[in-house]
């Protein structure tokens, strides 16, 4: 104790303020005023205090526990990234008594994500970080944790009525207008210009959704173009997927793809490499393996990057944060949507950012 | 001294080492192995151990001063934004004792760089920023500062033979890459493709070299192209840059410009949309508010973001770093290289990372 007796003093020093009023924002407890809440939170965020962190590591063994609900990371590369950055995420914090768990759900059945779900709330975790890919399914299993008090981040998908303790990901619906406005960009010959939804249950995966809206609104905003819009669901596991795609990259009035996820991304441009179609532009998703061999050699024109990885570890960051230094966390933290191409791709890489 | 040692044996305990070990690491003396030297960095680096910090700034007093260099903030808004990213990193860490002193000198004049670098040296700080912009005269003062031991980051331009504690900013050469790639993009028509330098004198900026470098490379690259590249150094000062810049614009041939400076990326726009020329593409930048003006308008079609603040604010963290934490800094930092279109700036604004 004599340990944080001192910072306690050295704090107070530092914002101005007396010992008792530190000490009551740290127990939070009595009456602070804002000016001094202020202060005392400036000094702490500065010299980044971790209240008790050492002496509850080892000393009360205080251990939390935490949920981690996304698609199972097999399936997709995408969740295999957001797996990846709960993984690191797990790794940084288990000397402090945090354990993460995954709960796996399979992404083309919702079923699994409700029976994952309630395993989930069975567990009785100290907190949830989930990706709520399905909204009409979400919307119980929100309604289920919030009969109790366990603190939940949601990231990837949005869902207004989760109220929860943050989100974390990207405004979809602008994400969808960047897509827009890359196909569109330079464009001058008349024709058309497809949506194409891969691998999911479009009409209950908001995350589509949003951004098929703000794909379509960008045009609208435009008036009078020289575009057909169409949008086209396709499933690779229906038996004539490969038919329905060769016959829509065949038509010589297609200008450019926008396709909505980043695995569907891959495929399209593996057809397209394989049908010698140069000249329709593609704009995808995310820097996963496969798209950055389409993106240098010239088949996929841009890439919108989500950042899964990140958007998961700092999830599992914000729970931790909450939970175990009890930090304010940002309600929405919504990442920029980086444009990426064949020239700046390397930069991303090699930056420390991301 | 309690408070110390209390932490000497908690990170002992999680690195599992010995307090002696920790104690070498500490106060950098005797052997360490490298295991062990290993084992210790971590467990600091990841309870975030600022050795001393409060002791230091409440007790021993000591200060360092660091000195920064770089042009007046009044000449260009570019370098304002350097200079806000410089002066919230003083206040930030201001009550640590950290004092920055502003050495401003004439983006125009090379012997006002030479001068107020003197004026640098003279003042015997005990750190120093520097934005070294021009080539040769920055050799000399690279050997000048070298003499003492007063530690140097460099931001914005890098200079292979300065040797810095640090270099903070881009791949300048890439950046022409990307800038050459977003001007090329679904332009179809042969035509004229400009380089416009517009504000300094090219033949000995750096950093407006190895953008030119990258930018006409790009094309080399491609082989046989439709287009010709023509390169442009207007200075704003001379009589006839109206007439010259007012021509070069006229060119019907013109499909694109790539301008390497952001206030020149502003002028640019506004002669385009003085003249109502709205086919020719601008790619240029940085996110100053002139600029987005014209990028909402569309005469702006994309900008590269050099994020000039965060470039500057770093550059003081890794000194105070260096200085007071004796925490490794990274020999180079390199931002990505952001391209910004009118559909994804505003993610970027309200994005916590920038």
């Amino acid at each position: 104790m004599v340990d944080k007796n001192i910072r306690i003093k050295d704090i107070a020093k530092l914002a101005g303020v007396s010992v008792g009023t530190v000490d009551r924002v740290l127990h939070n407890r009595g009456r602070v005023s804002p000016e001094a809440l202020k202060k005392v939170t400036e000094v702490m965020e500065q010299i980044d205090y971790k209240p008790n962190l050492i002496a509850r590591t080892l000393g009360s063994n205080k251990n939390y526990r935490i949920a981690a609900l996304l698609p199972d990371p097999k399936q997709d590369p995408y969740w295999a990234q957001s797996n990846l950055g709960i993984t690191q995420a797990q790794t940084e914090w288990a000397q402090y008594g945090i354990q993460v768990e995954l709960f796996l759900f399979d992404l083309l059945d919702k079923s699994s994500f409700q029976k994952t779900a309630h395993q989930v709330y069975l567990a009785k975790p100290d907190g949830i970080l989930i990706a709520p890919i399905f909204y009409h399914e979400a919307l119980p299993i929100f309604e289920l944790f919030r009969e109790t008090d366990i603190p939940y981040v949601l990231f990837n998908t949005n869902i207004a009525e989760a109220a929860p303790l943050s989100f974390i990901g990207q405004n979809l619906y602008q994400s969808g207008r960047v897509g827009a406005e890359l196909l569109h960009f330079g464009q001058h010959e008349p024709g058309t210009l497809a949506v194409l939804h891969i691998d999911e249950d479009i009409h209950d995966s908001v995350h589509l959704l949003e951004k098929e809206k703000g794909f379509r609104e960008y045009f609208q905003d435009k008036g009078k173009i020289n575009f057909t819009i169409i949008d086209f669901i396709l499933n690779p596991k229906d038996p004539s997927f490969n038919n329905q795609l060769e016959q829509l990259l065949q038509d010589n009035s297609l200008r450019g793809i926008f396709v909505s996820t980043s695995k569907g991304t891959a495929v399209t441009a593996s057809f397209l490499e394989k049908l010698g179609k140069r000249d329709i532009r593609l704009v995808g998703y995310d820097i996963l393996e496969e798209n950055m061999k389409y993106l240098k050699s010239g088949i996929i024109d841009f890439l919108i990057n989500q950042n899964p990885k990140r958007q998961a570890s700092l999830g599992i960051s914000h729970l931790v944060n909450h939970l175990m230094f009890k930090k304010g966390t940002p309600g929405t933290d919504l990442f920029p949507l980086e444009v990426i191409t064949q020239q700046n791709v390397d930069s991303y890489l090699g930056s420390g950012i991301h």
